[in-house]
């Protein structure tokens, strides 16, 4: 962890909370949310988000470029989203079956995304893509998944990136290909042989601290070959990407349509949500396997989900975040060429991904964000951001403004 | 499935619902709030629940008992808990970290669970039991976790109680024992031997289709011993029980402290949470687990559970439920008896279940409840029921005069 001592920024609330955290949660806090994993200067806690941006405890507001991870996608306290699920909460969030949202929602999702016939619903991607491997083997009677070496589809031991606690018969039946590698795939849909059952393969390649890729339409192709050809179930894990990139599908653009598909993040706009999609195919496996939770039908995440769908439907929000990925991308491109930094910007321009070159120690990433942070602006070093409908060109104007001097800091301290 | 043709009940709108939820969720509900588990004339659908009660699709009003399978346990819609809730939503429910309600809330079950130096919070129950048993093979190195023969700890491959879709690598290092039965459980750990990594057993056996058992106290005892002398992690599950029974843990009373513990259900009185507990043998483990969620870091849910916890600590919250659990009881045993009806009634007061003697098929658990539904009571054939603190006299009373007919009805068709 590299610690910028040239630029001390008090955040003394944020230190106070830090400290009793530490006492009280292993490690400060678990998971992608740990402020460990970025510069020291970055804040742990947050105390209130409104549009595009958010503020940390000690009172400082950032334009935000990460959108909660993801699920923030119209604007934080999206009006129409929280009187929706205001509406919803009035009326009674649980009871002992779901509230007549559920078969909205579901008619909804199957009447946006080509592939679905049907849905299920969850509150963690985990859920979705688990609940997905499982209906895979349930349809098929087959045990082998093929997933990309490196891609993250969830944080339970089957695919948690993490091997601590994690026994070997937890991966027992899984089989690696690397992502737009069409020989390796072939490899491993042979390997798999008859008890290939499906492959769980991420809308483009996200991994952390990498260059980002779109999936090739070679590869998107073969993926579906494979699955055809041995009948096993075409897995998109669309957690991330799902509704940033095409409301009904993140491989529609390539016309490769899945058997399954797992959902979550942006569906609810920042409600926790999560979704399977499926085709008839595996109607009756998903009747087969036994997946439930205590809030999976909650209502007021489905509220928000109906009308966020409908919003990712009806209005340019999607184009909306890739148009303002694009000022930004370009922004920045013209900036670190006139500072003569080199640099990539990846990923689609709404999931951007900007990684320095010769930075293996993300010492020049580390001190690109913290520049940006001291400016109001937050970035990630080595994880794809997120744009939404909320960004305004001001806001991008506004971030320009900071990656400019982070820019020229970079230039300074990395010559 | 039993039909009850003798007693045709319009419901219009929920049939309305089932029909269009046939076609587009596979079996027209996942899980456990899946009404094909239930009489024909149960209704799925739920449009509003206050207090403890709840109101179905087609307007009929019934005073719950299932307290939407647990969460519920303050009342539906408690305003101090809503209050609460949507003070956290008005300043934005996810950011890029968590809200200081989170060290809040970590404290205060730090402060309140005596076995507890730290916790972790997640969306699922199955989230919390699968971290714990995740967490004990972290920190011991070893992989063999014990269980108790058709205990049910959630709904992944490794626990699910449907086979459809599991592999048997899924379950490879799970040992079993009986419930209760020392012996068993001894030769489980046995078996386990050098490679014994934890034993996770529920607060108390509240296995669906059987009477409930209170843990003995040389079993829980055992259960403590067995981990203590192997040095594994005694993981209790107080998904379902927890405070409704102790809200220190539902072996408090035992003087049996476990390692781990999970913790969701009535932990936010149905807003969504999970929680694992921890002593300080596990924190490091705690660390070394990669385990998240895109949504486990909302406020909203915590600040429901600040308030929710503080009330089963402040109040006379579970002591109220237990007492109305005993009046139900009293009451039903009383009409039983005059009705000539043989039942049992076992668990928990608070937690109730209800079956009839010679009752394989569930006839008479089926007529007892449908009978009861007409007259605006909601039990359970077959799975423990939930009281709650928004229960009152007035309330059980009017469930024992539908319970009384209900009672009535067996005994006239069922001699």
């Amino acid at each position: 962890m590299l610690d910028r001592t040239d630029s001390p920024r008090p955040l003394p609330a944020d230190a106070a909370l830090r400290a009793r955290a530490a006492s009280v949660i292993p490690g400060g806090l678990w998971g992608h949310m740990n402020a460990a994993r970025m510069p020291a200067d970055f804040p742990q806690f947050f105390s209130g988000a409104e549009g595009c941006r958010i503020r940390d405890a000690d009172g400082n507001e950032y334009v935000d470029f990460m959108c909660a991870y993801g699920p923030m996608a119209l604007g934080y306290r999206d009006p129409e989203v929280e009187a929706a699920a205001a509406a919803a909460l009035a009326k009674g969030e649980v009871g002992n079956g779901p509230s007549p949202v559920l078969v909205d929602l579901a008619e909804l999702l199957v009447d946006t995304i080509p592939h679905a016939d049907w849905a299920m619903f969850q509150k963690n991607g985990t859920d979705a893509t688990t609940a997905c491997v499982t209906i895979a083997r349930a349809g098929t009677g087959r045990r082998k998944i093929l997933v990309a070496r490196g891609s993250y589809h969830g944080a339970v031991p089957w695919c948690t990136p993490s091997l601590a606690g994690v026994t070997a018969e937890d991966r027992a039946h899984l089989v690696e290909f690397d992502y737009n590698d069409v020989a390796t795939l072939r490899a491993a849909a042979e390997a798999a042989g008859a008890d290939f059952a499906g492959l769980i393969v991420s809308a483009f390649r996200h991994d952390a601290r990498k260059k980002q890729e779109m999936p090739t339409p070679e590869f998107a192709r073969a993926a579906r070959a494979v699955c055809d050809a041995a009948g096993a179930a075409l897995i998109i894990d669309d957690v991330r990407a799902g509704f940033r990139l095409h409301v009904g599908g993140s491989w529609e653009p390539y016309g490769v349509r899945p058997d399954l598909s797992a959902w979550s993040k942006a569906i609810a706009n920042g409600w926790p949500l999560a979704a399977v999609t499926g085709n008839d195919r595996f109607r009756e496996a998903a009747t087969q396997i036994f997946v439930t939770g205590s809030f999976w039908c909650g209502a007021a995440a489905m509220a928000a989900a109906l009308v966020s769908i409908r919003r990712y439907r009806e209005t340019d929000a999607i184009p909306h975040m890739a148009a303002m990925g694009e000022r930004l991308r370009a922004g920045i491109a013209a900036q670190a060429a006139a500072h003569g930094v080199a640099l990539s910007q990846t990923g689609p321009a709404q999931m951007p991904m900007v990684l320095f070159d010769d930075d293996e120690d993300l010492a020049k990433g580390f001190c690109f964000v913290s520049a940006a942070l001291q400016r109001g602006v937050y970035l990630h070093p080595w994880h794809n951001m997120f744009l939404s409908a909320a960004h305004r060109p001001e806001d991008i104007d506004f971030a320009l403004e900071a990656t400019d001097a982070a820019l020229a800091e970079v230039a300074r301290r990395f010559g």
